[in-house]
């Protein structure tokens, strides 16, 4: 009986350990030692969207805040390990109220099968440090990973946690044909529920596409700082959402301007404008409906203008719904919209490319 | 120059005093005015779902949280306001990490128009006790309003804001059929983005059910105490996620004890049970894969066995996707899972119903 009881405890100890190993083993990659992909251009922080010591005219907001989110990006790396964890250390981890706080501060991994990009799972590291489980008891075998990075919190690391005997590497980047977009909350994912869902990143994964997602929530207007950067930027092509935040009177006086400073540097890139979409709030408030009406009129009237005389401008039409059904807050779709949106986008773009020789894959 | 400056400051002072009266003279109405829908059962408290004092078995976290949440609920009244408020006294304002807050904690406004719901506005009333416009500059006429509560709080009174001189009035329920529903987090809405968007309220919506949704976020468990509840619930059908929450070994162990006592006062109400969604953490997970297939298929052996010999139960089968598109954190659907998931049962469900004589509108 003595000996059993040794033997009984011996075994819950065991157990104990066993446990405890498979919460404290976990070997934890920076993402430094991987691949990052969706940066439009280099900046100084990796983590970062826009070099804004380069460019004037940003607002401390932009500068400080919107410009640091790493917002459409994503590591790419290839690892046998049967289970995947995240950490981040955040620089300023930020929630919202019409977002959930996966998509405000967590990630999104998308594992590659049969050719394809199938999601994987999604979770929030803790405020406290702890790491999140993404994934486990994944069968034995190298994969192909996709980790999408926080829309709106600015990171100073985040850490790939693996089986300690695993294997994890950096990977090529899968994505190709460097397409840019530009845009509001809309293209930043607001309402989304994780960050692969903005619709950028759902066209990166249908296509292929290298699709590079500056989102810049409520700070999209036209501004010639956000032009001067897009100018500079290296692109097979731009898709814009740029007329979800300016009004019609910016629309007026800055779209004109907007589109040559891009062209100083880009003469023949397609531009491919995209229409603001319907907004669930117009359902019954008709200053907002008569607003928002005017002003789509106004962007479909100047790009319409502007294609008269550039060939290599194109209007587009992205749909979420024509009643409000997949608004969240009056504004912003729920991923219902920007799934529809991303299939209402989808074959218009693949369209325009293809006169340009880009293909999806 | 002098009577100019006066007049300037007058008309200054006037333009303060009309933004001020604007956002002041609101007039609040306690929700204990209006007429409150989704009930499925009188409480002692107007906005708890359950009277946990009636039935035993309920676990403190239940009793005390989740049978208290308004969840399923919604105000119903007339107003001629062109515009509406919301503020809510919270006995417990929740947040969360897989949904957003306006869900968690905010209300979601549905008017009337051509006899269809239409979505209004949504929003969160501010932790400080500030309302929240969910819309303004509505057309003059009375309107019907639906207004959905919180899902995941628990309130001690909502009160609906109007413009001061502005008519409002409790309206008739427009909703017939007392359809029941109980179920997990996915009947609870969970990781929806407002809470008119759980399945069960999008299908009330959408078929005129008077529906009486009582998610309880992983509780539902096939437990005696609920089916006691439900059994003592006056319903012209039962809808169950039931197989959502509990282990196999329970599913095994407690079916058919639920189905007996609910079935001791309710002989041959209709009783359609629904097979648990696909979740997007199987696509990689072998072992949770594994776990769901094997819960499924015993989930659909107790049903098929139980249809042998009561023709009044039902199996139906919800789809949100197929391969974890729609998925939030491995587990719950977006609205777009959401929106598949009512899509896929709304047709079966009228046809089980059909044979009883309950019709859509």
């Amino acid at each position: 009986m003595k000996l059993s009881g040794v033997f009984t405890t011996a075994i819950v100890l065991m157990a104990a350990a066993m446990t405890a190993n498979a919460a404290d083993d976990t070997k934890f990659i920076p993402g430094k030692q991987l691949t990052l992909i969706g940066k439009a251009a280099p900046t100084p922080d990796r983590y970062a969207r826009i070099d804004t010591i380069k460019y004037d005219g940003f607002t401390d907001y932009q500068r400080q805040y919107l410009n640091q989110t790493p917002a459409g990006m994503a590591l790419v790396f290839n690892t046998d390990s049967e289970r995947i964890l995240a950490n981040i250390d955040y620089k300023r981890r930020v929630t919202g109220y019409n977002t959930t706080n996966i998509a405000m501060a967590g990630c999104d991994l998308y594992i590659k099968r049969d050719g394809k990009w199938m999601y994987a799972g999604s979770g929030l590291p803790s405020d406290k440090g702890e790491a999140v489980t993404l994934v486990s008891d994944m069968t034995p075998g190298m994969k192909e990973c996709l980790l999408y990075l926080p829309l709106r919190s600015i990171i100073d690391e985040i850490y790939v946690g693996v089986d300690p005997d695993a294997t994890i590497e950096a990977a090529p980047n899968p994505f190709r044909h460097k397409i840019v977009f530009w845009g509001s909350s809309f293209t930043h994912g607001t309402s989304a529920n994780r960050s692969g869902m903005a619709y950028p990143l759902q066209l990166q994964r249908a296509t292929g596409f290298d699709v590079r997602a500056l989102g810049m929530a409520g700070n999209s207007k036209l501004q010639q700082s956000y032009a001067r950067m897009l100018a500079d930027t290296d692109a097979d092509a731009f898709v814009f959402d740029a007329f979800s935040n300016p009004s019609a009177k910016e629309i007026r006086e800055r779209f004109t301007d907007f589109v040559s400073t891009i062209r100083a540097k880009h003469p023949k890139t397609p531009l491919i404008f995209q229409q603001t979409i319907y907004r669930g709030g117009r359902n019954f408030n008709t200053k907002t409906d008569k607003a928002e009406s005017e002003k789509m009129a106004l962007s479909e009237e100047m790009v319409r203008k502007a294609m008269e005389t550039d060939p290599n401008i194109y209007l587009i039409y992205p749909v979420t719904d024509t009643d409000g059904y997949s608004c969240t807050d009056k504004i912003h779709p729920s991923d219902l919209g920007y799934y529809n949106w991303m299939n209402s986008i989808r074959q218009p773009i693949l369209d325009i490319l293809s006169g340009y020789g880009i293909t999806a894959e």
